[in-house]
């Protein structure tokens, strides 16, 4: 019988998380119940979120508990059913978690058609992380034509999304990405019309020159020092849109925000919000994206991690900025 | 002739500002142009704003020059009219400064009917601050029956209307406010739900106990370490309205705002605004609330300081909490 390896949350981060806070290990192989489905795991999402998974403080979803196998989004093959709208060789997405085989209840899956796109982007541009910056891009920021439009991490999953949704509205957009290649990247394939590297000693000047009208909208999904150079270059009445604030994640004590006499003399608004809340919007989504993505109108990017005990590290750089692109994790 | 006595900015504070920083000269009477009114100040306000139009600091209005006239909202008396639409003795609302007499563009001006509310409201609860706390925590904070509503400031002249305002809308409201008398007005008088002392020891503990369902809308007038206080207890989803930040305004460097992974995790939205973006808001405020007032179901406390020359001294007391209800400087 076919091992079914996992990963588990062996211990919590202080700080920034390390090999020795995962464990593999292997574990007998699921037996779906009524209404489940097995699956095996082609493909592991990894995401910024997962840090703070690992945590035990209060959030908008339940920790990993210590010794868990860690959570994640997934692409599988169906390798037995009892749910009847299911059969074999079935591709499916679902939340598999960190590990080889899952038994996953039927009603949680969602059938994808190999033949309309590569089955790994259900788990990027044409999943939650797409999903995530048309919500926030379209619905909270609510960008207007002619605007600027900044995004940090403008390389990766979300982000590029946004910039090329932003262009697509006819508005300005403006990456911010950690090097050069990513920067050229996000100029060259993506469509961005400036990308500053936030490494740059003068990345702050930068940045202001690159937005010489201002800043309209700011993709937020950095936080830290890169907030703190959008932050004075907001124009009245702009929008931060809080996605992520992965510079921060990894902090031992709460940090601190930027002043809020900006936001005040400037009649900023700053929305916090997480994908989860508006999975309504999924269809709204697919329906103006998928188009763009098959006609290749809209571009990605993956970083695909081969195999699944390269999870643990590769969650580590994703967090560290190493990773170009959207990074799955190929497990089968 | 009057005498036309009227206080000047005279230096820009360094941190808080002091009586040097005013100086009262006598001018010449002003001449109305054409379509000009002439108005003999009766009540001058003042209100928190007035601290940054004293710093050189880009905001949404431009400073007053040093050795300029104090800018300020007023009640005057018509004394001689160059526009058909006013006439001598009419009383009118306008943007006197801090002066006997001012003459003032007909069109800037809105006339008042003494007999249905005293004069002075036009600058209260009927006026600016009235139509702030409306706009802020109607439009801004979106206010559901059952939630919790917590303005600081709260028996301020914007404080004490968004809390009744609240109660009107089945909220629970929570006042913050220095010291126990005025804690005492806010709940007996005003009738809300509770009213925390921000300068007790316990002042987090206290507030934490008297929201224990969470805050819902923070009506942000303070900032600083009453906002520190609020922030832990912000539901999910809750809504920050940035009305003032009193307690930075004499900062000399820039206070950093709260950790904005709250923002995240919960879904908050935290937004600035100032009251003039939303002028067209004005008639339906005053269709609901000139009610309300005239027949005492929403209640107003004002603070008369007699004597234009003392505008100053009760300016810095207004920053510095020592008010007790909305202030208003009897000129004449």
């Amino acid at each position: 019988m076919a091992k079914n390896r996992q990963i588990l949350l062996k211990s919590r981060p202080e700080g920034w998380p390390t090999a020795d806070n995962f464990e593999l290990v292997e574990a007998p192989m699921p037996e779906p119940s009524d209404g489940e489905v097995l699956t095996r795991t082609l493909f592991l999402s990894l995401d910024p979120y997962m840090r703070g998974r690992m945590s035990a403080a209060k959030s908008y979803a339940d920790p990993v508990p210590v010794g868990g196998v860690m959570g994640g989004g997934t692409v599988g093959e169906v390798v037995a059913s009892r749910d009847a709208n299911f059969k074999k060789g079935d591709i499916v997405l679902g939340f598999g978690g960190w590990r080889d085989y899952a038994a996953l209840p039927g009603r949680s899956l969602r059938k994808l058609d190999p033949s309309l796109a590569p089955v790994s982007t259900a788990l990027g541009v044409l999943g939650m992380p797409g999903l995530t910056a048309y919500v926030g891009l379209i619905d909270i920021g609510q960008p207007k034509a002619g605007e600027t439009v900044v995004v940090s991490a403008a390389s990766g999953a979300v982000g590029s999304v946004v910039g090329q949704l932003a262009k697509l509205r006819g508005c300005r957009a403006v990456g911010i990405a950690g090097g050069a290649g990513k920067c050229r990247f996000v100029v060259d394939e993506l469509g961005f019309d400036a990308c500053i590297d936030h490494r740059a000693s003068d990345f702050p000047a930068q940045l202001k020159a690159a937005c010489a009208g201002g800043i309209d909208v700011d993709f937020e999904n950095v936080g830290g020092e890169v907030l703190q150079a959008v932050w004075p270059r907001l124009n009245d009445f702009a929008r931060i849109v809080v996605c992520g604030l992965v510079a921060q994640y990894n902090d031992t004590t709460p940090r601190p925000g930027p002043n809020l006499q900006v936001l005040l003399t400037r009649r900023l608004t700053m929305r916090g919000f997480i994908v989860s809340d508006h999975l309504a919007r999924g269809a709204a989504f697919q329906a103006e994206i998928g188009p763009l993505v098959r006609s290749g109108k809209i571009k990605y990017k993956e970083h695909v991690v081969e195999g699944l005990e390269r999870a643990p590290e590769a969650l580590i750089g994703l967090l560290q900025g190493k990773n170009f692109g959207k990074v799955v994790v190929r497990v089968a």
